[in-house]
């Protein structure tokens, strides 16, 4: 094969393309190699000047594996002090008196069809989820939708969405009923059998929590498929709740006090940064 | 401020994620130069470069406004090339018995929930619909979701999502009846009041065109906000539909022949490449 050799410059710009576009994707150097017409040792200067950059600004690291099997691969993460001013701004776009709804509920539906803060909330999620301890990403219809994808993006994971109504175009499926956390209605929940293979790990992902109900109702399908949940992330949780169904969960913020009939709203970050030191890859 | 000049191997790395990670975003040469310590022709001649790579790649160009509110966007796309082989390569997935569902229907529900799949169906989509003719990306629940998003995260234009039952989180809501095209049901779809701005140009995403009910229920619901529909995308259309509601979109794949009794489908590309030459920017 024909090739022509690339210079640096141009190689480092493609490099760097290909591994943010495909993070979570081993690459191989000696590939490479025959498609830039470089040597390996070439690469592999490029890649730790990637990697260092990368760093520098907080976004994840190139992991770089030896032997025959062996290559580079990003690992999207979000540093900590980003994190911190990403909430920061998330806050003050939320806590505004226009966001209150009759019954008590947060206008929040903006913000999920936003790419710039859904962007931001996928790298955050990155930061919290390390991609090798799960399989899939489970999402309810219809508001967990939009973060679920934006963790898939960085995290390279499938989703899967559970419906709320019986489709015939998910084919045969597997439906549970569960119980809201907060009202105790009943409520249904179903998901494609060709989706979730048994044993595997899922992370799941929600807009909202306020008893866990649906948290608990997504844990207790994902029991159906012999696959096991292990994490869950919401964008907001409601604060004092009586019933919390569902207790192993990261919070982005937590809606502290809401009065509809005063107009008044007070919200702050969520568990987040409390579990930031545990579990953070960054 | 005291700042580091930073070498141009560095700057290349930077300048190339800033730029793929923010499409159809204005970076200005003036602040570049502050941030990175560099002179704006260095900056000048480092974009050039990217240019120069992005466009060899087949991944859409850099732009430079000139004057004092100009600068730098980068403007994603798709070469035709590259097109087709997607295309083609998402044929001999779809066209896999094993899809056929009950009552003539096709499972594509697990395509929707790939990354990797939604990416360059979004790089698609912006090689059809530059950014520039539209404010907002609108698709309806639950399917066109993935798809709207691939479109936002590449455009950087928000989605918004007409629901098919009333929901209190969304606030006030404008909800229209409209008629299926293929089995003449009567449904509902409904708008948050607050999503639309009066005269805002909506590029229509879904992900399977029947009789075309539903896109000309999305048309017919912006109306109502005084939104202008200037373009609509489908996944996949079904070939000789006897009523059409809906004419001007731009399908992907197009179902010719599905027959769940025998176990047959016959799956070809939409009209995608009909358009391409009237609509590309690449």
């Amino acid at each position: 094969m024909s090739v022509t050799k690339k210079k640096r410059s141009t190689r480092l710009i493609e490099l760097t393309r290909v591994l943010l576009e495909s993070p979570h994707t081993l690459f191989s150097l000696t590939e490479w190699a025959d498609t830039y017409g470089s040597a390996k040792s070439s690469l592999s200067e490029d890649v730790a000047m990637i990697k260092m950059t990368f760093e520098t600004e907080g976004i994840g690291t190139v992991v770089t594996f030896a032997g025959a099997q062996g290559g580079v691969m990003y690992v999207p993460s979000m540093a900590l002090s980003k994190a911190e001013a990403f909430v920061e701004t998330l806050l003050q776009k939320v806590e505004d008196p226009s966001r209150i709804l009759p019954g008590g509920y947060l206008y929040l539906t903006d913000l999920l069809g936003d790419p710039f803060i859904l962007k931001d909330i996928g790298r955050l999620i990155a930061a919290l989820f390390p991609a090798h301890t799960f399989d899939l990403i489970m999402t309810v219809e219809t508001k967990g939708i939009p973060l679920a994808f934006a963790a898939s993006y960085v995290l390279n994971r499938r989703v899967v969405i559970a419906r709320r109504d019986s489709q015939i175009t998910e084919g045969s499926l597997v439906t549970i009923n569960y119980v809201s956390g907060s009202n105790r209605h009943i409520q249904t929940m179903s998901l494609s059998r060709r989706m979730v293979p048994e044993g595997a790990r899922v992370l799941l992902i929600d807009d909202f929590l306020r008893g866990g109900g649906t948290l608990k109702g997504m844990s207790d399908l994902l029991k159906e498929f012999r696959a096991i949940p292990v994490g869950a992330f919401v964008l907001m949780e409601a604060a004092e709740q009586n019933v919390r169904l569902y207790e192993d969960y990261i919070s982005l913020l937590r809606l502290k006090q809401l009065d509809d009939t005063h107009q008044t709203l007070n919200v702050e970050a969520g568990n987040v940064f409390i579990k930031w030191k545990d579990k953070s890859v960054s």
